[in-house]
């Protein structure tokens, strides 16, 4: 057995993980749904650090204030009672079917103020139980048919829904920070921000885009045929990896949502060598959550549920350690270096070479041997069997 | 038979397309090669108003500088002599092997400074030329392997690259701009920029990316299952199609490049619909050229690869004139009034309306009756078919 | 507008698509759920020739005896006074939590054992119905985990299931045929049985495959990449193709399920050009219903829900129009020649040719000119062109 | 560092595979050409077992039969020399330009004529060399356009050329049997027999099936999103699992050809485990060469591709060390118990029970509670995470 979990692994779950009951589209609920704070205090024992939901994991949709206050009250209690923090709070804009065509890119105007409203609502939530993060899936934003929006629009609102929650946390003070969690699909056919690119970009053009980053999820680039670790990396690379949802896919097919490492084994290996170990020349580092959005597959029962959660953290820890040791060894310092890697760190202009002095140089280019650097080995399949003796060895 | 294509149309081909011999993977050339003036010529003949290249489209990676002048004043008569425009011009940095890591972000610092020159000597030729467009495929800029990058680096150096290239067309006062052409995979297993998105997140960063912007491929998205048109529209919101590459694909696998119109035809049709008509509700729009960038399939032969060049023009005028129909019909409008796509492009807030008003109208939320809102019908499948009426009718 | 369905285009379509009430992995339901015998005669009146359904569309899985007779005979008795065929009955495996690891391939013995039992307690009654066909779909039969199975067992236990039905339909002299319907992922991680080829492989090892066949989806071939009018043709090819599901699905991602032709257009138009018109060369034919196993998109309320419903049907109509037209044009006839589609046909060896005449024949290939033959031209796009101008035209 | 290969791992290597120069769609060779019989004693020289080959791997297409003679002869002395088995010998027909509308399904009968003669002089060759397989890739036989063949035909035609070359074998008594590899694509748009599946099929129907199986290859089993295991399994439980092509595949793109677990490393683990361990209950077992298909890396160079042939046998190795002792832990078999695997091996029906014995039985439905029996766990996420452990522990 590898060690436990502890509080400094920052690991975080979604109630609504160990929460789900295991309906899917071609069945009902397998398991039961037990109450929110009972799902907390479960998490904690299990060595989760924090946890994380939506507003209606915790009270319904039509829930009057009074009850919306007892039933966070009691997850707050829960979790203070446990030692778990309230990391991140989002909310659901996709369940009920006046979300049908989405929230803020509803066709319908007043669907579009109601969603906001809903948002809005639960920024205060999230600020006042300490939460850092607000998370923001949307979901339900997108189409199944070419001919039912007006794409620009459909950014458009975006945006001004986005610069709208943006500027209110930043007018109230909140030390908050939106995560926005791309998708390419499912449940719409195509769904806007459909990748962490497509998010880095509108994020690019808002008014209020300092407070706004990304919440990558392993499954949802990987639906896209995607490589997750790239995306982090353009992420940390842009200043905007605020937040993450690590968890499994097994390829191209409907969203997943199984425990970490138990999709694409050795993608999760390099996500966690760079979240643990960061780039091989340094540069910006993820310092928040490890924070796992995964559903216990519809097969298992309530000891499966657990089962899982734990799974999870098992897999970032033994990968961690795995990790570790891979960058740690000379062997693969030497092999970084045969191929170059560090060298990618040393910029293409020498310091204060102008572009004129560039293209006076014939070195460069008039007196460049380019058939003999085309022949120079690259090493790069020894390098990666150096990891995987790491990761299976 | 429709009609033949005209200069206003703004067709134009890179020669490399009807210049494939039919080389892959699994098998050696089909069909001879013409010399890059001929092609030229008889594109003219069949309705281009444009034409684009490579560099080593026009002459060898090692030709001499006579032999380069030489060669492409031929194509520049021929062009001329044909009244046909050079509209966009490139380099190809990634035939020969001295580029099998990549150009901008090869790990061999040597390799990126002699791609770097060879980039900035085709701007000037493409400035001389007249061209408006520099396309940059970095199709070689990625990897095969989690640990053959320093990722960080990879971005700082892509970065460092394309700001030099445009920094350099500014500094001359050139009438370019560079359109980056993303693609997720092919030749590497994952490249970066993945997606229009990926790029548009990347130009976003750069100093001088005023005079950055895209050129997507039709089949570049569709390789990552992602929705070719919404591409368009967000790089059109985000002012940036500055080009557009049109062909076919089938689903996710290797590039195939089919004729225009060739793979998924109902996507090929709102594409044209939103290039030729314009969002809804207006907006930005692409005045470029419709520049097609297919491959004659490998079972063609000669007259097979005249017949695939007309078929990409005549599939975008019959496409163009369905798309024509369907917007002007009265019906049209009245479903997209009834799947509320005009209230689309309403903004959210009121004119002048503060958040504060926003949080205190109670019709927004506390009084919004959420059940019956989610209950209203879009008939967006109505919408659909009413455009399959056109397109099939 | 094309012309209205009639009973000889033999559409049908299961009470549970237009049943469907839209609740999907991230959503409530949108839509009410009417009884039954009300969608047998809404679908009656739209124009459909057939309805089909599993026991759970018309009773509870719980239901009594006495309930489960009183509700199939309302179907049966709305069905007769709508003069509409129950042409297909099949038995819900997958929506009760106890099928969760499948039924005829559960790990759990007891499981497959009341699972088999549920299906033959159904062919009694598709037979009592009148059905002529009788559907399995295995959609839970299958893994997320490589070490969750037995695969060797889980064949034989396929295997012993299937022969187990088709043995018990034969030995009650039923006019009844299986038709197994392949479908590779969702709800289960990996299906048994993942595509047409698959199914066809296991029936050929059945002791009772004579009354065994296929019921291919569109959408499920493609959420596997794969053709679907290929996969009718081997099916065709092989004797198999007992019944179609037609829908829509546009790209590789979670089961869509939307209306026919309203996915991948063209390929739904050669699927219609097969079955309406046979292969070229003549040979086996479909002559079976056009069933449509497609949901409502849950945008749509109960207006949507009808509309989509007939534009399955128009779509069909629209498309066999111009199949038909295609296929009667002699500038077509004149393409397949050049193509030597024909020519195909014709069996390689000769009549009587034995392989000793065969390999005696040196104009077959020691006098064989085969760059001649490579240089050939087949007019591949050009004949695909042609059918585009029907398509489109 | 783990164990060297022996021979008794019977790994074996296509000489294309280290001979692979590196042209890929988009760039030109960056290696070197050796000739056969040295790649034939390096491979030896890294502890393969056994070599294989396709006719034109060793001779031209145009060689004389002098020159044919040999070439074949210098592999075969090296081997020899080198003590390694020709274990298997293969035949190109789709690499020449003749073949590119493939070779027993092209359109024109005259180069379906010449295909089969190609493939029936080199069934000759590989009896004559001792090989007891005889691969056959139908890579292009397929279509891009859904116009351009008579599947029917087609189909007919597979079949035509497979009975024909099956029949020869069997006239012939040569000890010899034939490997079908299944593609879905590339270098076609559509390949015919696309997966495991499609092929058994096909074989199912052919007069000499007895001696036609199948060679499945892990990257094309996976291009089309498809459980390689899974396919293992099916052909295993059919008896058609003749020969296997080992390699690593990242994902639904190009063929990628990766070093054997360097593509989905648990999938590749859980194919070992298959292959060295069998059936948790027994049942047949491959016992063949493990062959690996795959190229080194275009970034690679002659070191590379050495270090990259290692990689497979050293992935092979360290895989089958975690299998073995993941399948001898005693807590595997408890989880395997707990989760019924024992119990799938069961039959469903009892000795000797009948149909009307089972239907007779009320404990199976009537006196069954399903609700109890949905509930059960099954531990499959605790089953796999058991596996985790040992592969990565």
């Amino acid at each position: 057995m590898t060690r436990q979990p502890r509080p400094e692994d920052k690991f975080s779950f979604g109630l609504w993980t160990v929460g789900w009951n295991a309906v899917d589209p071609f069945g009902t609920a397998t398991r039961p749904v037990l109450d929110p704070w009972e799902y907390t205090a479960k998490l904690a024992e299990l060595g989760a650090w924090g946890i994380t939901f939506h507003d209606n994991d915790v009270f319904d949709f039509a829930a009057t204030d009074a009850e919306r206050h007892d039933r966070v009250m009691k997850v707050k209690e829960a979790a203070d009672a446990a030692g778990v923090v309230i990391e991140m709070v989002t909310t659901n804009t996709f369940t009920h079917p006046v979300f049908k065509d989405g929230g803020l890119t509803n066709n319908d105007r007043s669907i579009r103020r109601f969603g906001l409203r809903k948002v809005l609502r639960n920024v205060d939530l999230a600020a006042e139980l300490g939460a850092t993060t607000f998370v923001m899936w949307g979901g339900r934003e997108g189409a199944e048919y070419d001919s039912s929006k007006d794409l620009n629009a459909a950014f458009d609102r975006y945006k001004e829904g986005l610069d709208t929650v943006a500027g209110y946390i930043k007018s109230k003070g909140y030390d908050l920070k939106i995560g926005l969690e791309p998708k390419p699909n499912e449940p719409r056919g195509d769904i806007f921000l459909p990748t962490v690119g497509h998010a880095l970009a509108l994020i690019a053009e808002l008014d209020n885009g300092d407070v706004v980053g990304l919440n990558p999820e392993t499954g949802h680039e990987q639906m896209a045929g995607l490589n997750y670790t790239h995306a982090l990396a353009q992420a940390l690379n842009a200043g905007k990896l605020f937040h993450i949802d690590l968890n499994g896919q097994s390829g191209l097919k409907y969203d997943q949502d199984k425990a970490f490492g138990h999709g694409d084994l050795v993608s999760a290996f390099f996500t966690v060598d760079l979240i643990e170990n960061g780039f091989p020349c340094g540069g910006p580092r993820y310092e928040g959550p490890r924070h796992f959005d995964y559903k216990p597959s519809r097969t298992e029962g309530m000891e499966g549920v657990w089962e899982s959660a734990s799974a999870n953290m098992e897999m970032y820890i033994r990968l961690a350690e795995k990790a570790k040791a891979f960058r740690e060894d000379p062997a693969t310092a030497e092999l970084l270096k045969a191929a170059s890697v560090y060298e990618l760190g040393e910029p293409t202009l020498a310091e204060g070479e102008s572009v004129e002095d560039f293209l006076a140089d014939a070195s460069v280019y008039e007196d460049f041997d380019a058939d003999a650097k085309g022949a120079r080995e690259y090493h790069f399949v020894e390098l990666y069997q150096q990891a995987m003796r790491h990761l299976i060895g």
